[in-house]
């Protein structure tokens, strides 16, 4: 993406070390024109379906959805009603935009050294031409500025979506989604390439927050028109909907877990569990192995559709009971717990793990499973490819570290490229940016210290700028 | 601190890399003047209540005491016994100081590339101007160069704390503890700044070491005036020694804990659990669940009083036996264990964790919870702020993985500067040095990275010498 | 070790600093030719008892036995068939060495920044004079010269040995073993110092892979002449084997086990379990109780008869039914566990752990352990040592992190040095030298940043090429 106006440093997150930085700024020069390709992320297809949406105020495109930047105000005392987030109840919360954008430019500090801070200087240069920290003195000025931006049509949703050279984009929807504004997208002859990606977390989980499974399973009988009555129905409405997906261009499922537990019940014991939970007769030990009796059915699905599997275990979703209570879902309170993968997902990688049609791509929230568990098995079985760092660690350390403790063990080619899984539209092509650099500089590193050449330097970037993700989603 | 004669390189502990290093060497000028601010530590406050005290021989200073230094001795088949070590039953145990020191200099090889080789370094260098190398050729010599010093008056505790600019220094005592020492220095005249800290572990911990609990809860009533009879005077009893201990200046309390499990006894169970104990009749179930209610407790009791909350988890105590039985604790024989906060701490943080009045500040001895737990945690809760790297992680490589693992998820003001959290007072000066140098360095590496420009390094630079821990601690 | 005709980067896997490369580089160059000490490995004796022995060819020698190989070709969809690995049916396989080998050098990109690609590099350079890159269009012509080469005398496992300048090779030998290989080579005269070494997997643990322990116990009876029949027969019988061992010249043991558990049986139990066992009567605590307990007896008997003890705990072995039916062990599906040492051997060091004549080596696959539990552990005990990085982290990161992770805690003395623990003979020097190279590396940044002064790095490179090794496993 070209940026407009003022350039933040060319060689910014390299290696300081004159060998390393020049075979990095190098080979990421090479990188930095390629399109950008994102698998995997939360951005509301809404924004594409209606051709005269936009982003609202800078308070709404920056702070008031996105949990990585507020959890931060609120971990240093700030209440999340001042900065807009909206409460469960509907009481009122902070209404004025610009007043918002000016506490969080005070607190601007906060993010120093941080992912956040790098993805949010890097928007506001190459997207909106700004080069000034946002501070206290400058608050105003810069609302005034980026709104102004905001307001003109160069500033859409689909201009900024070519402009950033988004080849291709995949969304995250329920397994219960019409797809309506994928299917408005299709028919309004607008080119951008925009998936949908199947994720049935709220069927598979009888403990689904907020005690939404049953009513997630009426939708799903209503959705697949067929009527879920007992195990049987739906399962085959899971399959209906998985086709449909697909029919709408989906490569992928997605799937989370707290753990990634995979255990096959009989036929017998499933329906009894699932008969169960019908009859609102749910308790935690049926949901806990429901759901990881249905991760192996989604892997057999995915061997007979050949849509790619995800797995996302490893968060305690909604720990702080009060913002839970006041907010809902996805506001900074989800914590990783130590995950275990060697001994779940034995019998799921027993009965799949060496099935051509399979791709299972895994991710974690805790490293110690990548040189422990994750590499060694990305290393042997040929269905398993290893996803990128996420969320926390989807960070300049954090990639280092995944290049450190991975690869000599997994190879390259076991992995999955990159995918920016963010909700923060605006902010994809500055996460692709953070990755490219932090690839060339690994690899700039490796070349420096003759672990490999140059020409295999330039064949393992190429890799990691888009093909690996293209040929582990299956997007090419 | 100026130091005498000779002195250690000036750029050492900095990344080798001219651009990194030129910005350390910056930032480190600035901080190296500043005052040392020791908010948790274990130096023995009877240093400073008689103006009279001395160190001792250089065994006493360097050795005997110093677990940190003798255990990397008898690991290498050095008998406890002749390093003057005292036994618990009170046979005898070498008593020549200089044969002592001898055989600390002949080993003194083992401590190349370690902290403690570090600190020790520095000591002799910046303390007594000696940058000779310890070893047998000069033992005899350094011994008389140190011992004529440590019996000159400059060498007085109280002076050194002058010379070694330290603006405060906190102790930490039992909650038995009448605090005669920190009276008696009140009283002095003296200005030195010294505050203790309150820690209940005694009486808290059913299965404290021998058998203590039965007369550290005798020693209570006694020291309190209030007889504990049951849980209710027990909590009134606590309640009135933290009360004592803020008007003798403390801000801060410390709770050590084989895990950080937080949980709410109903009044009647904690009441019959505590009565079980009173009558002698403890097991190691309600020892776990009533220290587990206690960090409740304690909680509950710093929401109300203000004083700031340490929690250091995570270590086998005196692991072992023939060395316990032999010498007791403290004895270099402390193994960390697994540790796990994500769930432990939910009933704690769910109750306080949002609350402004409180600050729990967490320690860890196993690294793996640094980006899995506590940087996601302290994070998102204004409750929380994160300790620096304890024990083992007090070292160049153990701060460097500090900064790496935590910072990018908690941000910098979420953590609570430093502390030595030393028994060895004349290392302090050594220990702050390392990190400061240790982030200036950090600081260095993300300029040259141009992660933040130098004017936010600067700042960062400021707070992680003494602002962190000033404001984490109440200190300022 | 000479290499023939051209060479690598002499400067390779050095930091590109000029200051750390020059350091290491001076340091590396002491050491390159030191003689090579190799105290634990799986090379097969048999290539040096028959004087006549070779490689075999070039699909022998890189490809069809070492897993680390395969693993990664077959990750990618590459069938072990089609690599000539053996099947246990004794169906047919790929028997075109050529066609093997050119599969591999088609595959050869996967090896890109990997251990294994840092080895064959090497070795084809070293061993070969063969500097180009293996792909599809020189497969051939390698092959042919490789082919060669191994025909020729100069090439013969004996004379290969003594050109890799190889002091001593210590093999892993079952307890059951006659040790018939190393009977001849000391009866041929040949001066190559290869030692056995006293592994009692097969008959400790009754889970022993495809139910073998019943017959491993029938053949311990028939190798010691003790007729096994009870508890008490059978320790009488491994004291033998032991004995035996040592007169061959062994100094060592090695035990693997799923965790390090350690606890001591009564004798009482100890018969009851083993008579229930003989009978057949199994089940799987029983098992993990028998290994439990017989890591107190061998390290009793190590106490006794001077043999050091060395524990590789952490791998689930045969996680892929498949491959195991098929190909059985060693087929590159081992995967780590989440292992725990503080807790576990609490029981065998507070038995054996001071004592002198006990040398008892830790390995771990969980690199977590390096600095919560290992470092601290092996930084107290006196039997205590930790093994070098183990498998997956023979690694150049591997190496790094084990430097990082351990060094500061445990100190460089409390640690055995390298072994290269390999079955692939001719990667032995390449393995060796990425240690070297590595070590030198460390303490080059340690020299750079003023931590070690140049006579310590000296010093220590000198522990660490040799010296270390020698003395751990007390072979000076």
């Amino acid at each position: 993406m070209k940026s407009e106006g003022k350039h933040l440093p060319e060689d910014r997150f390299f290696d300081p070390d004159p060998a390393v930085r020049s075979v990095a700024s190098d080979l990421y020069q090479e990188a930095a024109c390629a399109p950008i390709v994102s698998p995997h992320g939360h951005v509301d297809p809404r924004l594409f379906s209606d051709p005269n949406a936009t982003f609202g105020s800078p308070a709404d495109l920056f702070i008031i959805p996105d949990h990585y930047v507020f959890r931060m105000l609120y971990s240093q005392g700030v209440a999340l009603e001042s900065l807009g987030v909206p409460r469960q109840d509907g009481d009122s919360v902070e209404q004025d935009h610009r007043k918002i954008w000016r506490t969080f430019c005070e607190y601007f500090h906060l993010f120093r050294g941080t992912p956040s801070g790098i993805w949010l200087t890097d928007e506001l240069a190459a997207v909106f031409g700004i080069t000034e920290k946002p501070g206290a003195s400058n608050a105003d000025r810069l609302f005034d500025l980026i709104a102004e931006k905001l307001a003109s049509p160069d500033f859409s949703p689909r201009r900024l979506f070519e402009r950033f050279n988004i080849e291709v984009l995949c969304t995250t929807d329920p397994a219960t989604d019409t797809l309506g504004h994928h299917q408005a997208i299709r028919q309004s002859g607008w080119k951008g390439r925009i998936l949908p990606t199947f994720r049935p977390d709220g069927v598979v989980n009888f403990d689904a927050p907020r005690g939404a499974w049953r009513a997630n399973v009426d939708q799903l009988s209503e959705v697949s028109g067929i009527d879920v009555v007992d195990y049987k129905s739906f399962i085959r409405a899971l399959e209906q909907r998985r086709a449909f997906f697909k029919s709408m261009g989906a490569t992928a499922t997605d799937h989370a877990a707290l753990t990634p537990a995979a255990v096959e019940l009989s036929p017998v014991e499933a329906e009894a569990t699932f008969q169960r939970a019908l009859r609102g007769d749910r308790n935690g030990a049926d949901a806990a192995r429901f759901t990881a009796h249905m991760l192996m059915e989604m892997a057999r699905m995915s061997v007979e559709d050949g849509l790619v599997m995800q797995l996302h275990p490893g968060s305690f979703r909604n720990h702080n009971d009060i913002i839970f209570e006041k907010f809902g879902s996805d506001k900074g309170a989800d914590i990783p717990v130590p995950t275990e993968y060697t001994r779940n997902l034995l019998p799921l990688l027993n009965k799949y793990g060496n099935d051509p049609r399979l791709t299972l791509i895994l991710f974690t929230l805790d490293e110690t499973t990548y040189s422990r568990e994750l590499a060694p098995l990305a290393g042997h079985y040929p269905a398993l490819k290893l996803g990128p760092p996420w969320w926390f660690f989807d960070s300049l350390n954090g990639i280092a570290r995944y290049f450190d403790q991975v690869m000599e063990t997994a190879g390259l080619y076991n992995t999955a490229g990159f995918n920016d899984d963010t909700r923060a539209f605006c902010s994809i092509p500055a996460r692709h940016d953070v990755w490219r650099r932090a690839s060339a500089n690994w690899l700039g590193g490796l070349v420096a210290r003759h672990i490999i050449d140059l020409p295999d330097a330039r064949a393992m970037m190429q890799e990691l700028t888009v093909a690996l993700a293209k040929r582990a989603y299956h997007l090419d």
